[in-house]
């Protein structure tokens, strides 16, 4: 665990090559994730909102779309909100990149780490909401007579499990993103090792 | 943000008395957090597992369950692990305590942070799980012709609110806690504040 190169030696902060590399890194994973939470968030509401599929039963017709279930609406508005809120982000790392800025400053680190909890949190939950109601509409419920619905509306399930997927890998990268930046905002508060505190 | 009286200059460390009483702060909020889990968690598993409520419809009785529902199963699971898993470390806290030993093993706070991390994703996508299927019990999903089911088991479904709000307590506890763990972690990183690094 000492690939940082800091905090070996007690009081002392060393300067190693690698700490440089491994900075850079973070930057560059963290740059990534921005963006593919941007295009995976996106990717999973359009794959949602634009699917509908008509049944006609008897004499008259029956459209399912993604409205039919609260947690697919809750999943559209997570994933909108995380994706706009990736870009913002993501350009923000671009600009920081550009300039060769740095972040020292613990108000932006701790709102960076706060929006990343929220979003991650909120993401995981949307997505476990959706799959529950997913796995409903598949298998049903036949105790409480919940009738599975992808038997009539296969195309329709189909989609929405591709949409759920995009939306389960962008909860991943949330939940590692909240890691790095609680790294970023954490280590600003150094190490304090001195023998008095008995942590 | 600079209550922490660490990292305040670059390359020094200096040592005050509110890092001790910070600290001490920090350990008795894990420790409460880690018993509240755990009284909470047993709560949650207890309400939720002996909820029962019998209806006579025309000749034959039904019976409601917690395993009708596949996301109580889920709720309680990871109730019952991260009741487990906070005795465990509500022991571990009591002996650090107790022995004043200090916290600069790297591998055990990635150790504890790792399983904060995990335990604080499981019981916040358990609870979105179950807060979905209690929403549709509740109010039905008259589009899939999913019935509300509350209606007639109105004992069994305010029991199984009990406990998700539990649930829900236990969850939060463990979101908090997993940012205590990432702070005890990520500090130990280090402030590398000298002006070589371009974060």
């Amino acid at each position: 665990m000492s690939y940082l190169g800091v905090g070996v030696s007690p009081g002392i902060v060393p300067v190693y090559h690698n700490t440089k590399v491994f900075d850079k890194r973070i930057r560059i994973t963290e740059l990534v994730l921005r963006f593919l939470i941007l295009g995976l968030g996106v990717l999973a509401v359009v794959l949602i909102v634009t699917d509908s599929q008509v049944k006609e039963i008897f004499s008259f017709q029956k459209k399912a779309k993604f409205t039919d279930m609260k947690a697919l609406v809750f999943l559209v508005i997570a994933n909108g909100v995380a994706a706009g809120y990736s870009l913002i982000q993501g350009l923000r790392c671009v600009v920081s990149m550009v300039r060769g800025s740095v972040l020292f400053s613990k108000p932006l680190a701790w709102a960076i780490f706060s929006g990343d909890q929220v979003m991650a949190y909120i993401t995981v939950a949307a997505v476990a909401a959706a799959a529950q109601s997913a796995v409903i509409a598949k298998l049903g419920q036949p105790e409480l007579q919940w009738m599975k619905i992808c038997d009539m509306y296969g195309k329709f399930c189909n989609q929405v499990g591709e949409g759920i997927a995009s939306a389960f890998v962008v909860s991943l990268s949330m939940v590692v993103l909240s890691c790095i930046s609680a790294f970023t905002l954490f280590r600003l508060y150094g190490a304090n090792k001195n023998k008095s505190t008995s942590w």
